[in-house]
C-alpha cells in the first residue's frame, strides 16, 4: 500500500534528498499543479486540459496529516480516502469492546459520524513562486550554513506574512532541491468525522504477503466528512463519480501527495542509502515487529493495541526490502551512474558551466562522508514512545516560541504552530502497556548498536536499568492527559523548568544533545548539500532544459498514465481484476489467513455480479503518500481510489520504470457493488453516485 | 506445458549432456525405479511404498512417442494425457472441415472413438542392468571412438536378442551418462483412440503468456482408449481415481518421462550452452514462428495448418529464454562452478582418483572447443520438411538395413525398426504448402547463416533459387503417399537408388555430408564426452556416494514431492485453484484471446461449484516430456495430471531449486467437475471415477 514510510518518533528532520532532473520518460512525473505536463499530454494523448479542469481537481483533493491522499465526492464534504490511511484515526477511536479497525464502521445517520481525534485535513487553495525573495535573502552569503540560516529565516517570515493575511495554513516549500520555492496556501480542516469503513480484513485481503503486489482483490477505502463550523462542507469542488470507472487503455490521473522521494540523488548518496541506512531500518524494523508479534501472543487486547503498529511497521519492512533490492539491482545502479555520467561530462565540457557547478557532486559526496559515521546514530537513537516524543516537543516549544520567528527550529516556525498544537493536544488515548514495549526494546536496541555510553541514551536513562526506567517514566509521567500538555504549553518555560514529571525531566537531559546533534546536520551536511543540490539542479536545468518535476516532497502532484497491465510471473498482469478473484484467491488457500473472507463477504457471494472490476493499475508514477489519492478520467470524475504500487515500484524512490511500474486502486464500480451489495448501505452509494 | 523440447527434423543425434552426480536436495530428482529414494521418503515422510506399490505405478505408466507421458486409469484401457499432447494427433485427424484441435472431441460411444495415425504408447514392463555387458565389450580398446563403437554394437546385440526373444521394444538405456546401462523393455501398443478433448482455448486458456506460469486455470486433459486385438485393453495396472484430488501439503508421486536434463554437464559445456547453442535456437524458432504468423493471416485454414507448428514452437521459444536467463544468471553459474570446483577438488586430493578421473574436465573442454565451431551448423541445417526427413530417413534406411546390426546408425537397429517403420508408414496427411513454406525458409535461413556455400545447403538446392527449388520438390514428390514410401523400403537400395522421385534425388546427395558430419560428431567429439562423462560419473560414485539420480533421457522416473505454494510476484503463490480463478481472469482481460472463454465455459458458469479446484502446484522435480504424468497419492490413487512448470522451473534444466521450482498440474476434481457441468459428459465421468 501507498502510506508513506516510516515516520520516525525522533524527530531529526535530516534532509538528504537533492539533486538533478533526469531526463523524463513517457509517463514518468509527479507534477507541480503549477507546471503540469500540457505538452506530453497533448502530444500522447491529444488530450489539453483547462485551467479550470486543473483547478477543480486541485481543489478537489485534499491531503491529510496522517500521511496520506484524498479527495472530496460529493457536494456535502464526503471524502474518500483508504482504509489504511483512515486506520490511524480508526485505531485511536477503538477500544476494548469496539475495535473499529477489524470490524469496520457505518453511520447510517449524520449524528452518528465519529470525530477523528487529531486529523487534520488540508486543500491546497494557492500557490506561489518565492523563489527570488527566498534566494534574495542568502544573496552574498559565502557561508554555506549561514546561508541556509538566511534562507529559512526569510522562508518563516514569508509563512508567517501569509498566515497573518489569509489565516490560511502557509507553507513554503522547496522544490527542485532549492531550484525553485514556493509559498504554498492550504485550507485546513480539523473537524472530520469517519462515516464508513470496511472490516481491515476486505480492505486488506492477501495481509503482508499480498502488500505491494498484484493482481489484487482489496477494498481499501473508507469515508469521512468534513465539517466546517459544526456543518457539512459545502462545496463545489468534488469529483463527480463514475459508475462505470476506469476501462482498458483510458487516460487516467492521480491527484495527490507523493511522499518523498530520491530519483535526484547522487551516487554517493544511494550508495550510502545502500549500504549504511537502508540495512540499519531493516534491523530496526525487524525487531520492533518481533516485539510487537510477541506481546500481541497475550491476548486479544494485547493483539489489538499493536494490530497497527505491526501493519504500518511490515508495511515499512517491505518498502525497505524493496529499496534495498532496487539498490541492489546492476541495471539500476548503471542507469543512474550513466544518468549522472552524462550530466557532469556535459558540465565539463562547458567552461562556465564547469566554474560554477561542477565541483558540486564532490560536495555531495564529502557531505555524505561527514554523515555516514553518524548515520546509524541516526536511525537507532529512538524512543518509539508517544509520551517521550510530547514531552521533548513541549520542551522544545516552550524555548523556541520564545525566539525571533526565524531563528527558530523549522517545526516551530508561527505559521506552523495551529498545526502543530493540534497535533500536540490530542485526545487520542495512549497506553501505558505499549509504551513501554517499544520504549524500552528501542533504548535496548540503542544501547546494544550505539554503545551503552551513548549521550542521548544515558541522558534518558541516567545509568538506570532499562525496564525500570521505562517503567518509572510511563508510570509516572502525567502526558497522557492532554490538559496536562496544554498546562505546560500555556506555562511557557517556567513551566516545563518547574516540572518535577519524570518524562519532562528526561526530555530537558536529552534536549540539549539532540540540539547538538541537530545544529552538526544542519550546519555540516544539509547546508552543504542544500547548497550543492542548488548548482545541480542549476546545472540540470542548464543541460536539459526545463522539462522536469521535482522529487516528491508530500505536495500536491498531478500524475498521468493509461489503465493497462505489464509483464510479470512470465506472462502479464490484467488491467483489472473482479470479485471472481477475490473468492479465487480466497478457496485457493483454504480460506485461511490473510486470504480469509469476512462473514459478509462469504454472505454476498451470490448477490455479488463477480465480474465486477475490482481493482486495477495504471501507469501513473506515484509513490508512498499518494494513498488514497482519486484516480479520474478527461471529464474530471472520479474513476478510481490508489491504494498501493505493484512490488516493481518498490524501485520508484530511484528510478521510474514504466514498463512494470504500476499504480494499484479500488475500482469505482467495485466500490459501489460492495457497499450496496456486501455492506448494504445505498444510501451512502447513493450519495456517491449522485442520486441523493 | 512440459511437452519436450524443439524436435530436430536433421536428425543428428548429438548427446552433449554428460557428467557428475550433484549433492540432491530435499525433493530434488528424477529417480529411475530400480533406485527409487525410499530413504529420502521413510525420512521425511515415514512412506514405505512395497515393491507392489512401485510396480503398480510403473505399469499404469505410459510413454506417448509423441513426447508425452499418460496413465492408464480405468481397467478398459482409458488413458489420460494432456490436450497438448493428444494435439500432435488432433492436429493430423483435422481437416478443413473438421478442426479437432480447436474444437475438441467425444466419442459418446466406442464406435465413434478416433484412430491415431502414428501414436505409439510404450509401458515398462522390465528392466535390466546390462552394464557390464556393455562396458565388457569395449575393454581393452585404448581408442574412444572404437570404443564407443564396441559399446552401441553390442547395446543393439543385446536389444536384438531381447526383442527377438520376448517381442517386445527394447531398449538399452544410458544413465548416469555411462555410469549405467540397463535394458528397458516396453509393451508397446499402436491401437490407440481418441476418447475426449477439450477445446483447445479450454485446455490452453492463457495461451503462450501463461504458458509456464502459475497461478493457471487450464484443463489441458485428453483421453485416449489404448486397444489390443481390435478391443479395448483390459489390464489391472491402471490408476483408481480420486474425487478428493491432491490437497495442500500432502505427499504426491509424479511417475512420467522427463525428456533432457542437463544437470551434470561441465561448466565448458553450461558455457557452449550459453554463448553459441541457445542464442542460435532461439533465433531460429522467432524466424520460423513469424514465418507461420504470417503465413496464417492469409485465411482461416492456413491458420488452421500452422496453428499446431506455432504452438510448439512458442513453447520452445519459452523454453529456451527461461534457459537462457538461467545460464546468465550469476547466482546459478555459481553454485555450478562451486560444485565443480568441489568435486575437482576432492578428487584432486585423492592421488588414485586424480590419476584415473582427474583429467575428464579437460577432455570435456577439449571436445567442446571441437564442436563449438560447428554447433550453427548442427542448428541451422535443418530442411523443416517432414518430405525430406522421410525422404533421408529411407535412403538411410534402405542402406542401413544391409549392415550387420551392430555396424548401423542407432536409429536403424533392428529392435527399433518396427516403431520406426511405424512413424515412416503413418497416414497423416501432409501439407504441400506449409512444406514448402517451412523448407524454403529453413533453406533461406541456414544460406544467411552458414554462408551460400555449405555443403549440406548445396546438396540439396544444386545452385537453384531457394522457392523454385522447394517448389519443384514438393510438388515433384510422390512422398506424402504412405504406399510409395512402403513401396520404396521394400524395395530397398535398387528402388531407392533407382527412384527419379526429386526429393529422393535431394536426400540421395545429402546423405553423404550428413554422414560425414554424424560420423566426426560421433568419433571426435561424442566419443570423448561419452569416455569423460564415465569417469565424471565414477569420480561422483567415489566422491559422494551413490545416493543419486541420472539426468533425465525421456525414460520412466519417479519424482515426489509435496502440495505447495511458493514465493512469486513479491507475494505467495497458492497451492490451488479454483474455476473462480478462470473467470477472473478471463473478465479481467475483457474476455479478449487469449484470455477468452469457451461457448460451454461461459454457458456453465452458473452450473460450476466455482470453488472446485482446477489446477494446482507441488515440488515433484519435473522437466519437458513430463506433460500428461499422472500425480498419484500414497494410496496410489490419481490426485492430478502434469501438465506444465513455472517459470523458474525452466531452469531446471540446470539446476532443482525446491523453494520455486513447481510442477503444475490439473486436479483430478476440476477433471471431474469439467467433465460433467462444462462437458455433459457424465458417462465418462462415472467411467473415470470407476463408477461404472
Amino acid at each position: 500500500m501507498f502510506v508513506r514510510n516510516l515516520r520516525s518518533a525522533f524527530l531529526f528532520p535530516v534532509v538528504l534528498l537533492l539533486g538533478f532532473v533526469p531526463l523524463v520518460r513517457a509517463e514518468e512525473g509527479m507534477w507541480t499543479f503549477d507546471n503540469p505536463p500540457l505538452k506530453q499530454l497533448a502530444e500522447k494523448y491529444n488530450f489539453h486540459p483547462t485551467q479550470e479542469w486543473l483547478d477543480h481537481i486541485r481543489l478537489s483533493s485534499v491531503r491529510l496529516n496522517d500521511g496520506g491522499s484524498g479527495s472530496f465526492i460529493s457536494p456535502d464534504g464526503l471524502l474518500l480516502t483508504n482504509h489504511h490511511v483512515a486506520r490511524f484515526q480508526l485505531q485511536k477511536n477503538s477500544t476494548a469492546e469496539h475495535d473499529y479497525v477489524r470490524d469496520g464502521f457505518y453511520a447510517a445517520m449524520p449524528d452518528q459520524e465519529m470525530k477523528s481525534p487529531d486529523l487534520e485535513v488540508n486543500v491546497l487553495v494557492g500557490m506561489q513562486d518565492v523563489t527570488a525573495r527566498v534566494e534574495g535573502a542568502a544573496k552574498g552569503i559565502a557561508d554555506d550554513a549561514q546561508a541556509l540560516k538566511a534562507r529559512e529565516a526569510e522562508m518563516a517570515a514569508i509563512e508567517k506574512e501569509n498566515k497573518d493575511k489569509t489565516g490560511l495554513r502557509s507553507d513554503v516549500v522547496t522544490l527542485y532541491n532549492g531550484g525553485e520555492y514556493w509559498l504554498y496556501q492550504y485550507k485546513a480542516y480539523t473537524d472530520v468525522r469517519l462515516v464508513f469503513a470496511p472490516e481491515e480484513q476486505a480492505a486488506f485481503f492477501g495481509g503482508d504477503p499480498d502488500n505491494f503486489t498484484y493482481p489484487r482483490y482489496d477494498l481499501d477505502m473508507a469515508l469521512y466528512r468534513v465539517y466546517d463550523n459544526g456543518k457539512p462542507l459545502h462545496t463545489e469542488n468534488y469529483l463527480k463519480w463514475s459508475a462505470k470507472g476506469a476501462a482498458p487503455g483510458e487516460l487516467v490521473f492521480v491527484s495527490g501527495h507523493p511522499g518523498s522521494s530520491a530519483r535526484q540523488d547522487t551516487m554517493s548518496q544511494l550508495l550510502m542509502e545502500r549500504d549504511v541506512r537502508e540495512p540499519a531500518i531493516i534491523e530496526y524494523l525487524q525487531r520492533r515487529i518481533a516485539v510487537a508479534q510477541q506481546f500481541a501472543k497475550q491476548g486479544p487486547e494485547q493483539a489489538r493495541l499493536v494490530a497497527s503498529d505491526i501493519f504500518y511497521l511490515q508495511n515499512s519492512l517491505k518498502v525497505y526490502l524493496g529499496r534495498s533490492v532496487a539498490l541492489s539491482d546492476k541495471a539500476i545502479l548503471t542507469k543512474k551512474q550513466a544518468e549522472e555520467d552524462d550530466l557532469r561530462a556535459k558540465v565539463a565540457a562547458n567552461p562556465d558551466w564547469q566554474k560554477e557547478y561542477g565541483d558540486a557532486w564532490d560536495e555531495v559526496a564529502r557531505a555524505v562522508e561527514l554523515a555516514r559515521p553518524r548515520m546509524r546514530g541516526q536511525i537507532f537513537r529512538r524512543t518509539d514512545s508517544h509520551l517521550f516524543t510530547f514531552a521533548l516537543e513541549i520542551v522544545q516549544y516552550v524555548a523556541e516560541v520564545k525566539k525571533p520567528d526565524g531563528e527558530r527550529l523549522p517545526q516551530f516556525h508561527e505559521a506552523g504552530l495551529d498545526s502543530l498544537r493540534f497535533q500536540m493536544l490530542s485526545p487520542a488515548r495512549i497506553y501505558p502497556s505499549t509504551e513501554k514495549l517499544f520504549m524500552a526494546n528501542a533504548l535496548r536496541l540503542a544501547i546494544e548498536k550505539l554503545g551503552p555510553d551513548d549521550a542521548y541514551v544515558q541522558a534518558i536513562l541516567q545509568g538506570g536499568d532499562v525496564d525500570k526506567t521505562v517503567g518509572a517514566l510511563v508510570d509516572g509521567t502525567r502526558l497522557a492527559d492532554p490538559a496536562f500538555r496544554k498546562s505546560l504549553l500555556d506555562g511557557g518555560e517556567a513551566a516545563v523548568a518547574a516540572s518535577n514529571d519524570p518524562m519532562i525531566a528526561a526530555a530537558r537531559r536529552a534536549d540539549p544533545v539532540w540540539r547538538a546533534n541537530y545544529l552538526y546536520f544542519r550546519d555540516k551536511i544539509e547546508s552543504v548539500l542544500d547548497a550543492a543540490g542548488e548548482k545541480l539542479g542549476k546545472a540540470r536545468f542548464a543541460v536539459y532544459g526545463k522539462n522536469a518535476y521535482p522529487d516528491a516532497t508530500f505536495t500536491l502532484r498531478l500524475s498521468y498514465g493509461t489503465v493497462d497491465g505489464y509483464p510479470y510471473n512470465g506472462t502479464i498482469a490484467p488491467p483489472f481484476t473482479t470479485f471472481y478473484g477475490l473468492y479465487d484467491r480466497s478457496a485457493s488457500f483454504s480460506d485461511k489467513p490473510p486470504f480469509d473472507l469476512t462473514p459478509k463477504e462469504a454472505a454476498a457471494r451470490d448477490k455479488l455480479d463477480l465480474a465486477t472490476p475490482l481493482n486495477f493499475v495504471c501507469t501513473a508514477d506515484i509513490i508512498g503518500g499518494n494513498s488514497g489519492s482519486p484516480v479520474v478520467n478527461r471529464e474530471g470524475e472520479l474513476v478510481g481510489l490508489i491504494f498501493d504500487g505493484d512490488i516493481e515500484s518498490l524501485a520508484g524512490d530511484f528510478v521510474y520504470d514504466g514498463t512494470r511500474n504500476r499504480a494499484v486502486a479500488v475500482h469505482s464500480a467495485g466500490i459501489i457493488e460492495g457497499l450496496r451489495k456486501i455492506y448494504g448501505v445505498g444510501a451512502l452509494a447513493d450519495e456517491l453516485e449522485g442520486k441523493q
